[in-house]
């Protein structure tokens, strides 16, 4: 529990399970395909299939299925993302080191490589998984389609969008967050939790709380990172928030506030944790990298 | 079978259930959720969810499940309509004789409200439907989702855009539109198929020939009304695929072959249903609609 690192086995298991997931590239239409590759291979911290693996060895889940999500919810994030760079939006040239999508293939093909990662993910969760129930892939599916969408991170891009500019109280600022990143880290956490009928509400309710401590935790590291790290360290521009006139933790907290906020959001999310045993300490180790973590 | 209208009680029908469906204007982010709901619910001819309830009838399967798959389908249609229409794909300013998305939210707001159409669509497929089983939703889901994305329609969008001023064969012409039209026009005819286990495989066997031939009897008639249709009655700019040097059926086939090409697949259409007696009547009435319509 001391690493600050995640777990480098479910890295490697993610990369590996997303790649075989993913259309090849000589398939078909080969442009699209090399873009939804580029854009889901490119690295990236993984945390939110970290911590599907995480969740699902808390709750003892079959590893299969924990793949299947992971892919899944990792296709969403990275369709996101390619989204959220092009011009009309963030207008982001880099992304992780390299050029966003649009720079590195065209607006239209990252437009339509994102739409398509959509689709992939929804695709592979509703391919039946070995051991689970179907009402459950289905509940699976309802969770993710849901945290995607209007009412979830699509919805928390749009409020962001929409508050360039504008002073936000802190809890406007926190319904942005919970909806554009903090939607899908909790569908990371609590997916896993729908593959089991021996799954308990109590658990559940635990595990609820630790997502939305650390999904915040990250927004508002996200904060800091971009006022106190560099570009090269980040692998995007430094400074863009301010850049771009975003309300931030720091600017409405000052420094000292955000980095307190931090503290007391890790201690919430390990308190969260306290029903369970050794079995919930990757969970516990990705609170710790998520507040620790330099880029 | 003598009327050239789809069916007003189906339509009627989708409408109502496709605007109680989707989240309000009222609701959290009222500006994407308005742009959904002018985008899916601005009209359009509704053919895909009149092939779902025309398709259920002939196979006698529950209202309730086909509204739920007519809304999906809906959605994925009107979300490929906003995207295909932003300034990086067609650039299209006029969309059923409105104002594209974009240009009515904005290009951000536009590239968002598609996104979150997408995810509504498998969060509303993903509910569960009374008197269906889980397995058979998930198959709902499978079949949508493979349609929609990068071997679908998306897959078929990029061809198309690939093949601006391009001279393409017949037979690479029929691709791009199996991809780009056909796929989700064949989803809408063979998902009530998965609804029952009383279907047949002779069932689905003829109906996946019978939307073959009228996805791509939609297109040959889309391409000539291109021509000799104007804007007006279109609702979109006349002369389009033209003006921007797209390959269509009459720049290949010359006029009289395309219109010879119609006919030959609406016969097509019609054999492939020759198993079924009048359940079939509104298959066979959409077919024709599809070869006489005027916009």
């Amino acid at each position: 529990m001391t690493s600050l690192h995640l777990s480098e086995v479910h890295r490697i298991r993610l990369e590996q399970v997303l790649s075989e997931a993913l259309p090849l590239q000589e398939i078909g239409t080969s442009k699209l395909h090399e873009a939804m590759r580029y854009s889901a291979l490119a690295g990236g911290k993984r945390i939110r299939p970290s911590l599907v693996y995480a969740s699902g060895q808390a709750l003892n889940i079959p590893i299969q299925a924990l793949d299947r999500i992971a892919v899944a919810i990792e296709c969403i994030h990275a369709y996101s993302l390619v989204h959220d760079d092009l011009p009309a939006m963030d207008d982001d040239d880099l992304r992780r080191g390299l050029p966003t999508a649009h720079k590195a293939f065209g607006e239209a093909t990252a437009i339509l490589s994102g739409d398509a990662l959509q689709a992939y993910a929804f695709d592979w969760l509703s391919e039946p998984i070995e051991g689970i129930k179907a009402e459950h892939q289905l509940k699976l599916i309802k969770v993710l389609s849901a945290a995607s969408g209007s009412r979830g991170m699509v919805g928390g891009q749009a409020i962001d969008l929409a508050s360039v500019g504008i002073s936000l109280t802190e809890k406007q600022l926190e319904v942005m967050h919970a909806h554009k990143t903090g939607a899908l880290i909790n569908a990371s956490v609590m997916m896993p939790s729908y593959c089991n009928d021996s799954v308990t509400d109590e658990q559940r309710t635990a595990l609820n709380s630790y997502a939305d401590a650390i999904g915040l935790a990250f927004q508002v590291q996200d904060d800091i990172l971009d006022i106190e790290s560099d570009t090269e360290t980040l692998g995007k521009q430094q400074g863009s928030d301010l850049a771009a006139n975003k309300p931030t933790y720091p600017s409405i907290l000052g420094m000292a506030g955000a980095k307190q906020k931090l503290e007391s959001l890790h201690d919430e999310a390990l308190t969260a944790l306290s029903g369970f045993g050794s079995e919930a300490d990757l969970l516990r180790n990705i609170a710790r990298f998520i507040v620790k973590r330099i880029k």
